[in-house]
């Protein structure tokens, strides 16, 4: 038995069956040994960056990690940004990257890179088999890590003699270890803040913001007067009818500052103290009001259910329903608009839904329209690397096992960076419905560059928009093997929606707005 | 003055007036003081693997440096692999990259990640200005690092509010360093061995393989029986009528270690000692005999023609004309292959043109067959890292002012990395023909996997194969403003060749090979 044959054993035998790919010729050993065996999932990605994406949605859907294969330090390299987005979303990924021969790397061959220090910038863990002997081991401890709650990018590197040689040995799966038991003086402190009746906000982020966290936050809200809210940075909210009407804290600082300057305290239930995405001139880095009180009551990787149990029974909050949201939406008509984007997705999404968030500046105020849709899953880009959206939707449905529908909220800017994942949707005939928000420009640009005080040039205005030439999204979709049509009112958006749901594989709506 | 208007003007004291962007919130102040000043032409690309490609690509045709804009530490990251390439090529790169303000920074916003380690990766000059009043300084020190001979990448990182600041100060362009004097010894030495008359390979790249290096060359292997070949990973090659017929040494570690196992001797200029791309299990890294003496005579770093005129003088080689290359030969016809493509392009092409290769498996056999084209220059991919033709064919472009035809020998699955350079292509209306070689599979990946010795089985084949849907490349052109149409046969070829050259903007022929 070779190393890359023992490595894709120990995956196996740990639990990881699905392998997005994008291999070179480092890998030729591993792709074989993947051919021998017999239970892995093998997904071919066109770019770097549409596997390690596709490996953060996988995770956020299945719950446990999928590997990736990329080639050398530069094929690491183009998977960096969605790494980068996984690390900022705690996904767990066993991100297996091949190198040359451990022999042959000191002649610095043309494809060399110092694929430790790219690897470093995203991973939790890093290490590099040395042997064949050591390969099986290695990957046993990169599965252990890539599950350590809350989630971590692990990269393995493989050298191709590591992988060729003889004398790989199988690794069984290492135990992963149990969560960090809840703190109890910071559940008692929590309950002391609550029961002040002071302005206290609840900020939940994480395992915080979905499955019984919500029952057990809205209990204590209910009890308390405190106020629930979503961190922006939540990378997975579950959402829509049976689930909490949660709220995200604004991304604009002006905003942010404005929708938190009330509160005197501020629990933090895995979410990180409010930090503004950029900085602006004259603004402030926090987001939280200079006299609020920051109280961690569960760090990511603690479990947020049991610090929410046990605070609700310390506060004696009794067992309460959430809130209806009221009767499900109409589609909307007329022009698209964003509030009419979301009314008409709540009204028509299938059960179970899954949606991958990149629409950027049009999409922020989504949110509130849907929360009487069906439940569903809204998974956002935390990281703000753009190009994850796509990526993440096509490993969110293989995920699901091409049993829920996927739905991308997606900006055409954005989209450009990794549009390959649609041929992945093809190939895979995914059950995908992107609706691509063509506005032809950088919005979000468009507004950052007015925030500088000063209007658009013609050079500005040029690295600002996409038009000259408009970008053909029914041509680029159809290229890629993905059915397409335009909809240019609400109407359309509607019929073309109710049709993709009912189309077996992917389709892409290009929504003019 | 702000940083971001005193970095502008330095650039452009220094001599880089063209810039190469995909920027973000944190750039906006640049792209402001872009916008207020004239002479920098700004070139927008929708990945930024696209973007540090055509900088690598603008360098080799320019022969100076332009800079880049990238937003962030996973802006670089997207950029990454064309930036590896071009440190392989030895390509003069004013990296500029935006980061957080230095005072956000410390509250590890989303976006922040280690940028300087990753531009460390790529670079050969690495600074952070921490104020507006560094900047200036910090931007001609930039241009002076990646003009210093051979060339290499120069990374600025440029914190939001060194940009945004008042204090900016504008710098004078530093003198450039004048390349390491010729080694009198080396040159002793390397005569002394060609008077020898044993099997000498003189081995030439970078400034060695250019210009009246060809010339000097052709006198000093006239005068001694030396072999002339280029480096594999010679970037730039000029060729055609009046130029040497210089053959490259080969890819394949068997053909190499044939092409080079008969020599006593391999002078270098410019080139390294010659290594295998990939080890491969029982073949030596080093490709040629173990026997054979390596001399370097110059380094990447020193003036090629100046040690080659010492050398021709101290062996008193006489004058001698470049051989004829016979006459120009035919357009192909039939059924296309690896022979006809080389022999139709040099059959049509026009006078200078630039011909950027990521022809991979296909192209091998390319240069024997062009000898007789009229003059062009032949643009490599040495540093491996796929995805880089297309951008790099995109800058040259625009580094010879669109005043020369570029052709693009395209594979399709490399093509796929970078494909977001066809729109920047159409926007600036540049003059590319791309002759995308449609195999619908990664055909050197099917290659090196029967290398391991097995035949792939369905799971390998759908990992090396593009087919399962086959990619649309007109409609993949077309989505991003480039004209095309494809061709079946040589005639066909010819017939769209012909036209794309009398087209102004890009043009891409799918030829299905």
């Amino acid at each position: 038995m070779n190393g890359a044959q023992s490595l894709v054993a120990t995956l196996l035998a740990s639990g990881v069956d699905t392998c997005f790919a994008n291999p070179g010729t480092s890998e030729m050993h591993f792709v074989a040994a993947l051919d021998q065996s017999a239970g892995m999932r093998c997904v071919l990605g066109l770019q770097e960056n549409v596997v390690t994406g596709m490996a953060d949605g996988y995770w956020r859907i299945a719950g446990k990690p999928a590997c990736t294969l990329l080639h050398c330090g530069p094929g690491l390299a183009n998977g960096l940004a969605n790494l980068h987005n996984a690390r900022r979303a705690r996904s767990g990924i066993v991100n297996i990257v091949g190198d040359q021969a451990t022999w042959h790397r000191p002649h610095d061959p043309p494809l060399t890179a110092d694929t430790e220090a790219l690897a470093r910038t995203v991973s939790g863990w890093v290490r590099t088999s040395t042997t064949s002997a050591e390969v099986g081991r290695d990957a046993a401890a990169a599965v252990q890590a890539a599950r350590t709650a809350p989630g971590q990018v692990a990269t393995l590197i493989l050298p191709s003699d590591a992988s060729w040689d003889e004398g790989g040995v199988v690794a069984g799966a290492l135990p992963v270890p149990s969560a960090p038991a809840v703190d109890g003086f910071a559940v008692e402190n929590a309950a002391r803040v609550l029961r002040s009746a002071k302005p206290t906000l609840i900020l939940l982020a994480g395992g915080g913001a979905r499955g019984e966290s919500q029952a057990l936050a809205w209990r204590i809200a209910q009890a308390t007067g405190a106020r629930l809210m979503a961190d922006y940075m939540s990378s997975h909210v579950e959402r829509g009818r049976g689930r909490l009407q949660l709220e995200r804290t604004p991304y604009n600082t002006d905003l942010a500052m404005e929708a938190l300057g009330r509160f005197e305290h501020i629990l933090l239930i895995g979410a990180r103290p409010p930090v503004a995405f950029f900085a602006y001139p004259g603004k402030p880095s926090t987001q939280s009001p200079a006299q609020a009180q920051l109280h961690v009551v569960t760090r990511p990787e603690q479990d947020a259910v049991a610090a929410l149990r046990a605070l609700a029974e310390a506060l004696g909050a009794p067992e309460v329903a959430l809130p209806d949201p009221g009767p499900r939406p109409q589609p909307a008509s007329g022009a698209p608009a964003p509030d009419k984007v979301a009314q008409t997705i709540a009204a028509l999404m299938p059960e179970h839904a899954i949606v991958s968030d990149e629409s950027i500046s049009f999409g922020r105020g989504f949110y509130k329209n849907s929360h009487a849709a069906p439940a569903h899953d809204w998974l956002h880009l935390v990281g703000g690397a753009i190009g994850a959206g796509l990526p993440v939707a096509t490993g969110a449905a293989i995920g699901a096992g091409g049993q829920r529908r996927v739905i991308s909220l997606q900006a055409d800017g954005s989209a450009m960076y990794s549009l390959q994942a649609l041929w992945t949707q093809a190939r895979e005939k995914l059950p995908c419905t992107t609706i691509l928000l063509n506005n032809r420009k950088y919005a979000i640009l468009q507004g950052e560059y007015r925030g500088v005080g000063a209007t658009p040039g013609p050079t500005a205005l040029r690295m600002l928009d996409l038009g000259d030439p408009d970008l053909g999204w029914l041509q680029l979709a159809a290229g890629m093997g993905v059915e397409a049509a335009r909809a240019s009112t609400m109407e359309e958006c509607a019929e073309l929606l109710e049709r993709s749901f009912r189309h077996p594989g992917p389709f892409l709506i290009e929504l003019m707005v």
